[in-house]
């Protein structure tokens, strides 16, 4: 049982904007459609796999965990639809994770929570009816759901006063509610410096191509209330160089075993900055981030993705028509930039992930 | 007279387009409206200083060489509604002067080519008539056009062959044919390099907020058929990371005593990277960019800007309405990070320049 639900009634830290869950009958994902924000406040619904491998796809939803959510909680739903013979249920299933875990590469959270799925129903007996399988969908589903906003609290806890007292904090992307069942992992520990009175400021690096700073992270922190400003992704150095920026923090879409980390494309920027001006570069994630199963941050797929994404900021072209464009979506940042990994299960130097 | 006027029959250079001049009659300035590209190539015809003004500010015409360009030939153009009393035309060339140079704070270039105006008209004596105070600020202000681009012609000679042999080539914003009388700074460079077949290949920063690199550099480059991609500011680090950069080379909008280098924003963490990846970073001026009656880069005015053009990449609004942003325009690369400056007297250590 997470903490949210152990502690709905008392001091429940507020947190923010919940992008994903389940219609009450179970049988359909809701999705904030973040490709709308800040403009519109639009939820999706859907009931098929396909539409949610589309959707984190196209990123409706995006965010390391907040994907591995949504591909959750959408099989879950979606298995109304596989019909009661429990063997047609099971190959359904497995087919479904199979589309899901061909939508995105980089981030590893999204295979913890397919092989979860794949691992509960495998535990089941064979004699389990399609009832049973679809419970055990939902229960497993929602775990992961709850898991991952009761780490993003504790990320908090833990995190909080790695950010200096008055300080201004750079991040990067949206590592925010939105990226996650809700909280944030990065943002998780900027609202509980918020909460414990800290008095920082948020810098929040556009993030182009696709914009998550200026849309996302500046939306959710301005509608909780927490100091935000935008800056282009190029500003930050400058900024840096004038004294404006006491630390830096963001997420991860996978942490490997020499503490190397994948984050979105500019990350390592802001942590070579970092590094140029002895600033400290904390990076927040869940446990299911880690993927000790890759030696070196070399090894860690990076997405490519639609040209037109840096073509059409906003959706206007500004490039000539054609223009060959890069669209890695991710880089990765070396352990040695790293100066702290908060993680629910506390803070850790990025070499000793292996041991934590 | 300008290498480009002796040379015209012979084996000149292709300078790429040339972005203002006169009208034959020597009436109006026509500027290429630089806000319209790539989509459309629009020019504009202005007769007033006003206008040439507003074209400054709004950034029709933009680069620290082609607003000093625009303002001279702008002055001499419209010093044809000033009248005929010389007294009078004297005052409102003053006046003419204090207006151009409010336009924008941080290029020096064009309070070089106001101060050529200023002089030359004080150098006329008393009784010259109007007729004769225009045609010298015609000369004067064609001049420096000449000059400009023989400047930028130099600048190519000298610095080609800096740049690796089938090496990427990283720049910054627009310091093109576009951002001068014609070839440009950093990218007439890169011309030369091309034209003396060293088969390099450019990646152009897409330079935000106002994209000068998406918009501009892409668009001057393809038409003249140098191999070029456009890449996120923040995509950078990554690919030298990965080795895919081999050199850098950007313009300036001012040098100062010391060799720190102010310009567009972005330009510092480009050096900044360049520096931790040991890939040079070179800047390609013309003398009118040095201001050697300023010690360091710290007392360089640095233009803030309309935050709209953060707020809305491409014309599309993409933050929360509101939100509060930073514009910086240009930021300041401290000496000890620029490997060489590229002027039309020759390749220069940053640390010489006071005495070259």
């Amino acid at each position: 049982m997470s903490e949210h639900a152990t502690d709905s009634n008392s001091s429940e830290p507020h947190v923010g904007v919940r992008p994903l869950m389940l219609t009450p009958d179970g049988r359909r994902l809701r999705l904030l459609d973040q490709r709308a924000l800040p403009g519109q406040e639009r939820w999706l619904e859907l009931d098929e796999v396909e539409a949610v491998a589309r959707a984190i796809e196209d990123m409706t939803v995006r965010g390391a965990p907040a994907i591995a959510c949504a591909a959750a909680l959408g099989l879950a739903a979606a298995s109304h639809g596989f019909g009661d013979d429990p063997a047609e249920l099971r190959r359904r299933v497995e087919a479904a994770c199979d589309r899901l875990a061909h939508t995105r590469p980089t981030a590893v959270n999204l295979f913890v929570a397919l092989a979860q799925l794949r691992e509960a129903i495998a535990a089941e007996p064979a004699e389990a009816d399609a009832k049973r399988l679809r419970a055990v969908l939902h229960d497993t589903a929602q775990r992961h759901v709850d898991d991952d906003l009761a780490s993003c609290l504790a990320m908090g806890r833990h995190g909080a006063s790695l950010l200096p007292e008055g300080g201004t904090i750079l991040t990067h992307c949206n590592a925010g509610a939105l990226a996650t069942a809700g909280y944030g992992t990065a943002l998780g520990v900027i609202r509980a410096a918020h909460a414990e009175g800290r008095g920082i400021r948020v810098l929040a690096d556009e993030t182009r191509p696709v914009l998550q700073g200026a849309r996302l992270t500046a939306w959710e922190l301005a509608r909780d209330g927490i100091p935000v400003e935008v800056i282009t992704d190029n500003m930050a150095g400058a900024l840096m160089a004038r004294g404006q920026i006491q630390a830096a923090i963001v997420g991860a879409d996978r942490i490997v075993r020499n503490g190397d980390v994948a984050n979105k494309i500019g990350t390592y920027t802001v942590a070579v900055l970092c590094k140029h001006h002895g600033i400290p570069f904390y990076v927040a994630a869940p446990w299911t981030t880690i993927d000790l199963s890759i030696a070196t941050g070399a090894e860690i797929p990076i997405e490519e993705r639609n040209p037109e994404e840096v073509r059409r900021p906003g959706g206007a072209l500004v490039t000539p028509v054609d223009i060959p464009v890069r669209n890695p979506a991710f880089d990765v940042t070396p352990a040695a930039l790293v100066s702290a990994i908060v993680t629910e299960r506390g803070v850790f130097s990025p070499h000793a992930l292996a041991h934590g």
